[in-house]
């Protein structure tokens, strides 16, 4: 399945490191196109071995993690207004 | 069609105007679920129309919209861990 995950994440107690957690562990399963979007495809196992990973650094109170499940990516476009960042910030951490 | 936008804008050369400019165009087409994520149904004229309204207020150099689009919402699943801020947010401007 094509999944695009999207997070907004608060900067309280100590949100840099949840930042930087986050961001590493999406990385390993997913291409990062923008501040907070990741993009790529997953099996369903790998998704559930993602998001358990990502489980721990998550504070139920503060932050939100969006997970959009497409069975097919070719049912998904894509379109660009103004820059494509795909991995072009992959350095932020 | 069914619509996800996320932005990623540059705080630089008077970002914050086109922050609040984008926030308020989306808003008028879409559904606000995260700090720069919206969704929603739209039709081929309407997506036009909300890029057109978007184009003057992004900067290609500093900016980046994703606009993934969705033929059929129910090809779409969606997940969350942590907050589900659909709406939530909506009064940032």
């Amino acid at each position: 399945m094509y999944v695009i995950l999207v997070y907004d994440l608060s900067q309280e107690r100590n949100g840099a490191k949840t930042q930087r957690w986050v961001f590493k562990i999406c990385k390993k399963y997913l291409t990062h196109v923008q501040f907070s979007v990741f993009e790529g495809e997953l099996s369903q196992s790998q998704l559930e071995a993602l998001k358990a990973e990502l489980r721990p650094f998550v504070r139920d109170d503060l932050d939100s993690i969006i997970i959009f499940k497409n069975q097919n990516k070719n049912w998904l476009k894509k379109e660009y207004i103004g820059q494509d960042r795909e991995d072009l910030t992959s350095n932020i951490f």
